[in-house]
């Protein structure tokens, strides 16, 4: 199979994740649940993955990093623990689901008053309606860092200058963008960085956090066991305990951790330059055949490795259908959960094909693709 | 080490868990999301894994199993979905903190008139006091299946049968029993039973979920990316996608999928004698020893593979660390997350000694830690 699917999940990971999961499962207890050698393995590992993942992120206190299933729940975290009823909330149309649903749950359920900044048909933010969006007393402004249908990035720094200015707390989506481009919680001022593992991080499914700037007091999700202050009544206050009840995924987030050590070794830029290297030549070599669409803004300096598609009037599940059964070649479908996004771009009713490559992607793979999507035109 | 903690985690897995995850590490997609080969084979495990629990927990339809991350979020998702503003719900003393913090959430923010029944000394559940405080029109009762202090148990179907009469649902928190004793939502009536994957189940951290009765609807905890009916703005209303937003853990049900086979091919009656045999046995042997106190009903005809003690009136901590660093047996002292039932049995200072087992346990280990006692006691 050729697995061009990776801004769902990076099906192929470093070896050694599966390596330090296996080896996780034979040796490791509760972390944080007394202190016993294993418990204090379990301790250990999940301790080393918050400082790696604070490294990686800007977040300057590894205990400001807190775990979570998914980014999906991160963001849930950060968004419903930061808004309280009748606040003002800005999204934008790039945003995904696991974004807009905790949102419109906000306008539904707590009266926020909620607005989104528009996407243009190439799928770039508008800055400017978003700065008018955002008006002086605003809570919150949740967006993502990478469009995870078109590939194109946001301008965190700008985003936040806007959103500060306002007096808003700014809530970033790194989905689609850690581990393959820079993304700091200091450096972009941001005061929320959500983070799945599972992507660009190339750790297990059922890992992901959010980190979470000095200052910042969001409300605890979800309550219960927390392997201290178990007489308090209420989660305990600090950072990360507040955010994390019952046992973590230790087990999980050693594998995380095995491939936050790859990472560092083979280096963003080098992970981020390889994967650019093979969507730009996808994207030059597609774009040239009669009868495809390509979606998004390939001018921009920095891109996430993802190009969206449609050959002619197909519907995009056909076309993946093909791709999957004629040429085994592993692509998505539809509305990738971005239903804002394919409304700016056009794309309610046809979906789009979505290719999106990985450090472990080959230009070999990024040919046959190619040799595929033109075969289905002709 | 000899590891007789069990009711924290089990550390031992059968040797197919740590496979299945690390095959799954290799070869899965991002369930739900496309129809690559990849993305399918993800899908098919989390529906066999369904399956398989739904087997266990004798839950009438496969797709009323809804995955989290572990029983804390089980609980959070359940407690938190079915009661409204002001409703009357109520609890036990056995509680652990993942069911007593859910609760006291509800009481400071939706105004919920909540109360405990009561423990009595020997850590059993007073029926009586419940019957009474489960007053017509109470919305919810909130029960373990088995103390994690004590290894008592409750007799789930006669709490349903209470809380029924007053027209209550009843959530049954069974951590500390799916596994090793029959957990079953028909066979007890109850609504809602919820686990987790990697106690008795002997699957990865990161694992667990709830069982859903028909006809109970429970509002989402989380909501975000579901793979379908990307245009609603809500949460999709079907099970299991009600209760599971963004990517599920597939890497770990996959173990936990694995760990299941085991358990029905082993059978969970064997794993349940094994593990009350050892108790006993152990349980018959301190007993006798001086200085040492035991806590809970062992007269009780079922009961969990727990044994809580302490030696005079040594702190419960530095017992474990001379059991730790001594003899290289690893216990849990203090608290464990249950602060109402340490009232109950008057521990609360002192804390207690847990020693808790496993199908992988040995009457070897169990004659290694009566000795250990015996020589601290001494």
């Amino acid at each position: 199979m050729i697995y061009l699917d990776n801004a769902a999940t990076t099906m192929r990971k470093p070896p050694e994740v599966a390596e330090a999961v296996a080896r996780a499962l034979q040796t490791m207890g509760n972390a944080s649940r007394g202190a016993t050698k294993a418990s204090l393995a379990a301790s250990r590992v999940d301790y080393v993955a918050r400082e790696q993942l604070a490294r990686l992120l800007g977040c300057p206190r590894p205990d400001h990093v807190a775990f979570a299933s998914n980014s999906t729940e991160a963001l849930n975290v950060a968004i419903m623990g930061l808004v309280d009823a009748g606040a003002r909330v800005v999204g934008t149309d790039l945003e995904h689901n696991s974004v807009l649903r905790p949102l419109y749950r906000l306008r539904d359920e707590r009266g926020a008053d909620l607005a989104f900044a528009r996407a243009d048909e190439r799928g770039n933010l508008d800055y400017e309606d978003l700065e008018r969006l955002v008006t002086p007393g605003t809570r919150l402004v949740a967006v993502t860092h990478g469009s995870n249908v078109t590939g194109n990035m946001v301008d965190v720094a700008r985003v936040v200058d806007i959103a500060h200015a306002a007096g808003a707390l700014v809530v970033v989506d790194a989905s689609q963008t850690a581990g393959s481009h820079e993304v700091s919680l200091e450096g972009t001022g941001a005061d929320v960085v959500c983070f799945t593992g599972h992507k660009g991080l190339m750790g297990p499914q059922g890992t992901g956090g959010l980190c979470v700037a000095e200052g910042v007091e969001i409300r605890p999700f979800k309550v219960g066991g927390t392997g201290v202050h178990s007489y308090s009544e209420t989660q305990p206050e600090e950072y990360p305990t507040r955010l994390e009840a019952g046992t973590l995924n230790s087990h999980g987030i050693a594998g995380l951790s095995a491939a936050l050590d790859f990472i560092e070794r083979v280096g963003v830029k080098a992970i981020g330059d390889h994967e650019e290297g093979l969507m730009r030549s996808f994207y030059e070599q597609v774009r040239a055949i009669d009868g495809v669409t390509v979606y998004g803004d390939f001018d921009a300096a920095e891109r996430c490795a993802i190009v969206s598609l449609n050959v002619r009037d197909y519907s995009s599940s056909a076309v993946a259908d093909e791709l999957g059964e004629r040429y085994g070649i592993a692509t998505r479908p539809g509305a990738h959960c971005a239903p804002r996004m394919h409304r700016a771009l056009g794309t309610v009713e046809q979906g789009v094909v979505r290719f999106s490559f990985s450090w472990y992607s080959t230009e070999e793979e990024v040919d046959a693709a190619v040799a595929a999507v033109r075969e289905i035109a002709r």
